[in-house]
């Protein structure tokens, strides 16, 4: 670069307290205003937590190893970073924010380092887990907008792990994707599948996040659940998972997911079931019905929500394509 | 772990407005004061982050994704989160809290991420550049404490860049180290060498820093500086550079490590000096008297700034080896 298109603020001398507002002013040349206000705040607070701790150089420089390692561990098919914000809370938090939900309509909770794009497309019955060691359980369930009206031809994607605790991605052998699917919703906003009924499980922790659990003695466990999200054009994406009442870790959950409307009662498959779903009678039975928000109402609710948080910080501020920037003009 | 065991106060429904505090809840059975202080100041600032800029699921997958790129960059010779903690600031910032200088003594600035361990110990007067298209320079400097007594068997860290701005690192093919050293200082407290008068150079850009900085707008230059690090028993760790007075970009330092005490002007070899250190006459020159504080003093000043900071968190607060944690009994 020309030193004469060089065209900053003079940085010189920075200290503990004019560093801070020094960098703000050099990242404040970012044209992007939504990119620019989350710099501002990243460093405001990364600051904060370095000044607020009196952060020494051996810490420092065990955080730069620490979320090294997390980067180097990542895998196409292992997101340490994921956990990372999980066990953190930011990601159950994000997704708060993000997709807030009126309250007759399905809570979101968090996605999970799982999810994977290999999933095919299974026809309404299908048989979405392989494991033999699984106990049989019929998922039956439907999809209605906050009016009651089904909705058809929603994708769900659905995702859990096998009888060990463990997601096909898991295994390094595997030959293809196992216990996920995607399937679409019918007419009457029905979609059903065979699957077995969820186990808790650790969440990997042989990594570095699994270390910090340790360091912080919290367990790693998830409770028992089956991960759903669903996407239909006009209605806002919903990533959910359900939970199973009674689990060991109901109230322990390693990654902050469960919520009292997102747990669910284990049933039991009756004849006219069994005989109409060509499942055993007696098996295991999981039934719920989802309620999906349209985009418009939860960007309403969205902007609603991030213009009451602005007002508490005292700013003004503008939205700036559905979020919030400094209001400059 | 046995279910049994699980000793966590009950984590169900969480929100954007209670998540915080049950994760800082949980976070608090770390036994160790210290980590649990910094986790607590973590989620808090963490989660703030995310409440401030009401930030979306796509913008937090696209920091989990910068994230993951960052850590995957790094190799044995490449530390990108170093380089990232210091365009944000904060290397500089830490520095500047865990090494607070009383006014008499050589300010500290960045590490930076090219500091190695496979340097030579050398003599005094050796060659410690052996790029043949450097402009030589000696270098003549001293080491004293506060009370101005010279300081004998110093070890001195030094690194450079060669002529085209590139640490010896940064070659693939490279044989082994140059443009880097470890000496000792003598009795009087002098160490001496030959190097080659430091140039401007971009920090690498080629990674996820780089197209961040990009994004940002600003430049990825530092000005042309050389690279020191001492110690000696008793006295505190010093990382500091010295930098060349008009460089282009002392004032825009992309990490933000120039301070006005460590502006050096390149001198010129004396026929004294050339016939004394075996240089050639008129060659440059650059000399500095260095000034270590002692570990004690630097201890004191430091646990006193930590006190103060404290005070203004308005938290009763106590040292715990030194740093601060909060004062539960």
């Amino acid at each position: 670069m020309d030193p004469s298109q060089v065209d900053v603020p003079p940085l010189k001398d920075l200290t503990i307290d004019n560093i801070t507002d020094n960098t703000k002013l050099i990242n404040g040349q970012c044209p992007d205003p939504r990119l620019r206000y989350i710099l501002e705040r990243l460093v405001q607070h990364l600051h904060d937590f370095a000044r607020e701790t009196r952060l020494s150089q051996d810490e420092w420089m065990t955080g730069i190893q620490f979320l090294t390692s997390v980067g180097q561990i990542c895998t196409d098919v292992r997101q340490e970073f994921i956990l990372l914000s999980d066990i953190l809370g930011l990601s159950l938090l994000v997704d708060s924010i993000d997709h807030p939900k009126p309250p007759q309509s399905t809570e979101g909770t968090v996605l999970g380092p799982f999810h994977s794009h290999e999933a095919q497309i299974e026809p309404n019955g299908s048989q979405i887990s392989h494991d033999p060691d699984g106990e049989p359980c019929l998922v039956l369930c439907t999809i209605k907008n906050t009016d009651g009206e089904p909705l058809e031809d929603v994708k769900i994607d659905i995702w859990e792990t096998d009888s060990k605790g463990f997601y096909d991605v898991q295994y390094p052998g595997r030959e293809g994707p196992d216990q996920r699917a995607v399937m679409h919703s019918d007419k009457e906003g029905v979609f059903w599948f065979k699957a077995i009924v969820p186990v808790p499980y650790p969440i990997p922790h042989d990594g570095p996040v699994g270390k910090l659990l340790k360091l912080l003695k919290r367990h790693c466990y998830r409770p028992s659940h089956m991960h759903f999200m669903f996407d239909k054009k006009g209605y806002d994406h919903l990533i959910t998972a359900l939970y199973l009442r009674g689990d060991p870790y109901e109230t322990s959950d390693a990654v902050f997911g469960v919520k009292e409307s997102l747990l669910i009662d284990l049933g039991t498959v009756s004849a006219e079931q069994a005989s109409q779903y060509g499942v055993k009678e007696g098996s295991k039975l999981i039934t719920y019905d989802f309620v999906l928000v349209t985009e418009e109402e939860s960007k309403k609710l969205r902007e609603k929500e991030a213009m009451k948080a602005m007002e508490k910080l005292g700013r003004r501020m503008k939205l700036y394509n559905g979020l919030p920037v400094p209001d400059v003009d």
